[in-house]
């Protein structure tokens, strides 16, 4: 689940998100956030993502990109905005987003 | 779930990690997790944490900075030090820290 990113600097969308409905499990929500995973990566300046969701209906999900150009590129794409407005009215009890510019990385990986 | 912190810019340090034992629930690491994340939030400089981690043994921990310098108070800590070598020799199979600069952050908040 590690993106695999150049050496910095490049930027993350740090999306960290808790749901309304925390019992059900919501087949709508998860095929919208996998398309959207989909669709990103086909974004120009897309370089990787970090995704973790727990039982609760919380989660935390990174996105890398090249430049703010490309990010707000992907911000503003056609299907990711029907995805924005399902989130704000249906999904979503509250979320924040950040963009942060990378300048430092370091990986661990075991022999 | 969500970290309350000020105006940007201030910095973010997005640890994501697989653990090696993702059957197994491990006592030893939630605590020690739980240790670290108060021991963080007592730490000069410290904005807020958000944390999530699933039932693979995946998790997102992104914590927020006043400065650099202050990450860097933080990754010298001397429990956290022992923390980050037990991390390395016994709990991760991977990880990825990447520090970053947040310069711009929106919150949405359901009425």
């Amino acid at each position: 689940m590690l993106a695999n990113t150049p050496k910095p600097p490049y930027y993350s969308v740090i999306f960290a998100s808790e749901k309304v409905e925390v019992t059900a499990k919501n087949d709508a929500y998860d095929i919208m956030a996998s398309q959207m995973l989909d669709l990103a990566a086909n974004q120009p300046g897309y370089l990787g993502v970090e995704t973790v969701a727990n039982e609760l209906g919380e989660g935390i999900t990174v996105s890398y990109w090249q430049s703010l150009e490309t990010i707000e590129a992907w911000r503003d794409q056609a299907d990711h905005k029907v995805a924005q407005k399902l989130g704000k009215e249906v999904w979503y009890k509250r979320y924040a987003l950040r963009i942060a510019k990378v300048e430092k990385a370091y990986e661990f990986e075991r022999d």
